[in-house]
């Protein structure tokens, strides 16, 4: 595996769902690049025993983390907390980019 | 602790040395923002059961993982790898900001 990635280089997009492009894996975390056209969702779920950060790298993303929803922009970190219920949608207009650390992968 | 963080905000630089700002902190990673002024440097350090992920936010990085050394700018993730020796520097001539991620948290 290469230890640097350009992440718009590796930003691909889909036209029926967010696609998630993996950036690096190891034994203990990921790092992947979340692309959402405008309207696209990841929806609400849970990991019981696993960290998650969101990184808005480009575009605006409304993030939900337990009960809290935010619209924010590039420059916008969030932690979705193991066993909290989280959420991302792109409201558009233009594409999403997000990074995404995980940890422990689950 | 709060689950949103602006990155921009919670950038602070220090004039003697690199700083590191947390923003958010579990049980299992943490994730950082670290600040460098021009010529400052993360000197070369080992984690052993520990990976690290960087990304450059904004201004120039020189990244060294294992032997490979890199000048790399906005938009690129590095993955310091458990027991790779790692380092960072600024070469100038802007601020440096770069987003860490590490897990499991040392």
């Amino acid at each position: 595996m290469n230890n640097f990635a350009d992440v718009h280089a590796q930003a691909q997009f889909a036209g029926d769902k967010m696609k998630k492009n993996n950036l690096f894996t190891t034994d203990r975390m990921f790092c992947d690049m979340y692309c959402f056209e405008p309207g696209q969702t990841q929806t609400a779920h849970v990991h019981s025993d696993s960290d998650k950060v969101y990184y808005v790298v480009e575009g605006r993303a409304r993030i939900c983390i337990g009960s809290e929803e935010r619209e924010v922009g590039a420059g916008t970190a969030a932690l979705a907390p193991a066993a909290a219920s989280h959420a991302v949608s792109n409201p558009g207009p233009g594409r999403l980019k997000l990074l995404v650390f995980m940890a422990p992968k689950p």
